[in-house]
């Protein structure tokens, strides 16, 4: 029996690690930190998550059951809802029937969850393992995790699976055996956690319609909220570094959410606003990827660890998750480890990169043309389309969230075909526009 | 005084602590390695040196003294001499007069000559250093060097100089305390040192000519040599991983050198030519570059540390001492440390992105295009423009190898500009050549 050693616990090492198990792979999981199961230290910098078709898709081919339970404890969210500056709301569907979701999920709910399915699989958890680096068995040439920390055992393994996040210590180890690509770019833009608390005696009253992603667009910056299953939203306040160094007092914030975000500041409360702005961490947010993501049959990254994206388009973990599918079906379907991981980095790069991208352009749309007339017009044309032609023309956001059969880079090629001729139809509605007013104000001037 | 500390004893690392200590800081120099003067290994994988005027003039700037020495044991290369199969050699000239010349040096003699100053400036030199991490002082935020080993002190200084090349652990650091933007890329070229041995009695005198670069361009790899004083020239073969791996046996470097290189395998010599692929190692080339360089007013890197290249323009070290000329002119100008290199990272980005690039392109201009009819009657348009014009119009090699007044972005632009021009030029020319021969050939056939 295969040894795996997966570093990092956190949801992508889990699902690996499960799905590993499955195999017949005899896996043991090292993490740095302590078992979040036991710790009250709650993480003040997370962005909820949205699990779609691609993370669902990955949860059941690794266990049919865990899926269900997950998609028990999930709240569907059919379409955004836009707030303007006068606190009117405004639905706009992700999908074509309005029954499409994505579905918001607690982090910590759901690696805890994850946790529970790893002990019940026999895997070996090992926490406050923290890596120091990788070195190889001179005989079988098989890797041996050192940890910091003299107490510390090395460990020995088959091969490693890199699940440690954007920082990834097992990344850096791998550039030191192998000539890889790399680059990370961070973006102008911080972010900060807030929340609204649940309404009615019991505090367990939703204040805002649960079913949908709520967003305030500002162009620049912009707020965001998703429902919990208790009643409140963690909220996300995104906004260039600038603005976000501005808002360091109270009167500063205060005037801010006024003017920007006026009935948010009723539905999260003005003590707590001013709270979070004082305690919480501003979180970075940066896009980084590498290539290739193995050395040989003894070491492969994934996950965040191999390819970190900004969240505006909730498919970081839903992508991770699909690295663990697209990895476990190539064990499967290739004649060794190595051939395996071989074509992982050969085939995955093209996805990932597509993802990445498409990630970075919709802060755009999320902050901004969503509330543009042309966008709305485009979008409409879309879904007429779509309806039209049924699955020979589908909407990008429809391929990458509830199309977990069509690759991401497939996605944005599709996308890009279509686009063109979004393009030309719209001008034509536009021109006509043109014509028509332009008839119209001859007829008036005429008069 | 501030003190300032300087991560590794290369070339950079040396002009950056010379140039420091002349301007009143209190230096110190932290190497990893042992002292190079007192060692005998050999480094197999250096590539010749060619220094040009930005490097020469960073040099001046540093110490008029220093730059006499350097410039005296050098040898010009006005040009470059092209080999062909046949081992027919055709010299192109580098610049406008056949008088400019860039300047064969050699690494290690280069590297011990400045350590040598070093020491004479009362500069503080710590071999044997190899750098942890780096911690702040809570109580001035001054940075503390930690380096591996209980047994060597920790070291805190005003501010810290990251000059230790490609795999810079200053730079590793760094991106611990800002969001630094960063990529690498390995292009798919290995290289591999060779020599050919001084001829005569004496076994100094030189076997090609000693002021020309030679080159033996194949397409998609070749062969390079440049002297050295003593009558050898150091060789270095670059060719894509696959053909290099493939040279793994006496019988396949031997047929490809006869096929290829025919010429150069007397001049090398056999056996030599054997060994050097069955003992020394094969390099590999990235491209990096990083942005912004540095922290607050506590930390900078520079040369590779900041900025990698391939070695196909010949301007690593030239870059590397004009990042040091820019960072003391900027310390001069500036109101404080911060300031400096503030505007250092802002300024200098653009300059390092341009010439990374055109590294990358070159190796196609060397290896290929100085081969084609095209490549030629463009460069002789462009001589005859410069001679017309004056300043007006500079080739692009000028303005990189002999005009340190240009900055590399500079460059850049007005090339572009010029090649426009070039291009219809040329075309006309060739269109002029058609017309003409359609003519003669019309003539041909009605006769």
């Amino acid at each position: 029996m295969s040894t795996v050693g997966v570093v990092g616990a956190g949801l992508v090492g889990c699902l690996a690690a499960l799905g590993l198990s499955k195999k017949g792979y005899k896996v043991t999981i090292l993490e740095l930190r302590d078992d979040p199961r036991k710790s009250q230290n709650k993480n003040l910098r997370s962005i909820n998550l949205a699990v779609s078709n691609r993370g669902i898709n990955a949860l059941e081919y690794v266990d049919p059951e865990l899926a269900e339970i997950v998609l028990s404890k999930v709240i569907p969210m059919t379409g955004r809802m836009i707030h303007n500056l006068e606190g009117v709301q405004t639905s706009q569907n992700y999908g074509l029937t309005g029954k499409e979701a994505i579905n918001s999920i607690d982090r910590s709910y759901l690696n805890e969850l994850l946790l529970n399915e790893v002990e019940k699989a026999g895997i070996t958890l090992k926490f406050n393992h923290k890596l120091d680096r990788i070195d190889f068995n001179n005989d079988n040439g098989n890797p041996i995790l050192k940890f910091i920390g003299n107490e510390i055992e090395p460990l020995e393994f088959d091969f490693i699976i890199g699940a440690d996040g954007s920082f990834s210590k097992v990344r850096q180890n791998l550039q030191k055996f192998i000539r890889m690509d790399y680059q990370q770019e961070y973006i102008d833009c911080g972010y900060l956690e807030l929340s609204i608390p649940g309404g009615g005696p019991q505090q367990n009253e939703f204040l805002l319609d649960k079913n949908h992603l709520h967003i305030w667009p500002r162009d620049k910056f912009m707020l965001i909220a998703l429902a919990n299953l208790d009643g409140s939203f963690t909220s996300t306040f995104f906004a260039p570094w600038d603005i976000l160094e501005k808002l360091s007092n109270d009167d500063a914030v205060l005037e801010f959410f006024e003017k920007y975000f006026k009935d948010s500041v009723e539905l999260i409360g003005k003590d707590h606003l001013l709270k979070c702005f004082r305690d919480h961490p501003r979180g970075s947010l940066l896009t980084l990827n590498c290539k290739p993501y193995h050395f040989a049959n003894k070491v492969i990254v994934i996950g965040d660890a191999a390819h970190s994206m900004v969240p505006f388009y909730g498919q970081g973990m839903n992508c991770g998750f699909e690295d663990v599918y697209v990895l476990l079906k190539l064990l499967e379907q290739e004649k060794d480890v190595g051939a395996a991981f071989s074509k992982y980095s050969e085939t995955r790069y093209k996805d990932l990169a597509s993802i990445l991208e498409l990630a970075k352009e919709n802060y755009k749309e999320m902050s901004h043309k969503v509330n543009s007339k042309v966008f709305l017009l485009k979008k409409q044309i879309d879904f007429i389309l779509t309806r039209i032609l049924k699955d020979k023309w589908l909407p990008l956001y429809t391929m990458i969230s509830f199309r977990q059969d069509i690759m991401y880079s497939k996605a944005v090629e599709v996308h890009q075909r279509q686009d063109k001729i979004l393009k030309i139809i719209q001008n034509v509605i536009l021109g006509a526009a043109v014509f028509g007013a332009s008839r119209v104000y001859k007829y008036l001037t005429q008069k």
